[in-house]
């Protein structure tokens, strides 16, 4: 698991100071969480290939985590994609897509298709056999999802020398992998966990941006690997963070540490600070390992 | 006159490749001209204070000509501007503007005036007492418009010797700087011209963006100073050109030496082209002043 952060200041794009947009790469998936202005070019400078981003996840339609998508889209059709297009995101969002290729009389080649979100408790919006996604309800002004990235279990393996040992028909390795018991060449019942091992362990990610301080969300986020959690200002402005519905870096190391997470990265800093280490070292106070989100930085989870 | 190039290119935005957006300054005014995604973060680079944009036009609803537009109406209100915001646009825009407004919940704290554009004929859409504003109906795949920018004539100038030698009282000089004739100190009648000077010779801008060759327009825009004419295509693909309703530095040549323009600046390239020169030499062959649109460039008019 890998995430490469695009952008991470709120509110308003400035010259290298992105809005909220990040790739995270598990497996074959390129997965583009928000999608801030002038996102498509910061695909470009990080090099990220267009064609492997196929399931995009909208928080909210607040215009820094959106603004850019309509144009991304637009991007894939001038590419000629051919490859569907996953679109998670708040209720709203397709009609305005939508309206806009209608006025531009510029329809996708490609299929795209809306998952549009309204649930207000956490749900399952993406499996397939490596990977599953679920929403994080968060408290904003407006109706808001993080997202919990978890790779699923894989098969146990094989303890070689005790799969020998049993006299096992390789026939039945595969049938091991899967948990199940099985019948050595004397007609002995071998029981499964005395030649295998458990999977190796599976990774986790959450994000969670914007909200408010919300305890509600940490028993769907308990031991992630990596939370990212929004710190839009410094506890000073604790009072202005309740009022716009956003959250300290205070705020969030206590919701890493309760959470007993592994990491915790903050981002979506306000423009307001020029020196994004007092983050860093307001939430250390609570919780002790963090790191901050840089644009153009990739982090292996 | 004063013309800053935002991004002079077409389709999709690059790293130093924006999508159409130009500044122009005449007298008070800073009037913005198309605005694609990321034209905020150029108004930043080139120092356009926010505040002094009061009036925006947008040719036409293809992405690369206003996906920037809500972003800048969103930041606008962040730094809580007041001033009343023009917005001169092909019906459609108000729509989509509004219903991302309602989306975010969002509303602007000032006046967000929309005028919707329908005609297919020239038609003044500005006015004030220094500048008039008219559309420039081009053909393009959506409706689109060109916009014509002229300074008015200003007062007649005194010819101060004329009028001191004529004996006139200064309570008419005002008079006749609006052009009418007097009477002198000894009721003698004064013609207007044998003691004032014409107004100094106004200056006017076209804005032609997307567009095939058309040979319409040459009327609305004969003798302008500047002609900014697209130029997506070398003429060696003038069959896309025509397929794409676009035009090639040739044809947009043609047209400045028909209109008997006095500079042609050529833009909207296509992105398949690493050396614009080309452009230029291509457009020269036919019409010899000739410039390139920049970023980040200025043209004083």
């Amino acid at each position: 698991m890998k995430l490469t952060i695009l952008g991470c200041y709120s509110a308003t794009p400035r010259a290298n100071a992105n809005p909220t947009s990040q790739v995270l790469e598990i497996g074959n998936h390129q997965f583009l969480i928000d999608c801030g202005e002038g996102t498509q070019v910061q695909l470009r400078k990080n090099k990220i290939k267009f064609a492997r981003i196929k399931h995009i996840f909208i928080s909210h339609l607040h215009g820094d985590h959106y603004f850019g998508l309509v144009g991304l889209i637009s991007t894939f059709r001038l590419l000629t994609r051919e490859a569907d297009l996953h679109i998670y995101a708040p209720k709203g969002l397709k009609e305005v897509i939508t309206l806009q290729m209608k006025l531009s009389d510029s329809w996708t080649n490609y299929q795209l298709i809306f998952h549009e979100l309204t649930s207000k408790t956490s749900e399952l919006i993406f499996e397939d056999d490596k990977v599953a996604v679920y929403t994080i309800p968060l408290e904003h002004r407006v109706y808001t999802n993080g997202f919990l990235f978890k790779e699923k279990k894989g098969e146990r393996k094989l303890n070689i020398a005790a799969v020998e040992n049993a006299n096992i028909d390789k026939a039945y390795y595969s049938k091991l992998k899967q948990g199940y018991d099985v019948v050595n060449k004397s007609g002995k019942h071998i029981t499964n966990h005395s030649v295998t091992l458990d999977a190796p362990a599976t990774k986790s990610y959450a994000f969670c941006s914007d909200t408010s301080y919300r305890e509600a969300i940490i028993p769907i986020i308990k031991n992630v690997n990596l939370l990212y959690h929004e710190s839009t200002f410094l506890h000073k402005l604790a009072h202005l963070a309740e009022k716009t519905k956003h959250s300290t870096a205070k705020q969030a190391a206590s919701i890493a540490k309760q959470a007993e997470v592994k990491q915790l990265l903050l981002g979506h800093f306000s423009s307001r600070y020029d020196d994004i280490n007092e983050f860093k070292e307001e939430a250390e106070a609570v919780f002790e390992n963090v790191w901050l989100a840089e644009q153009g930085k990739t982090f292996e989870i």
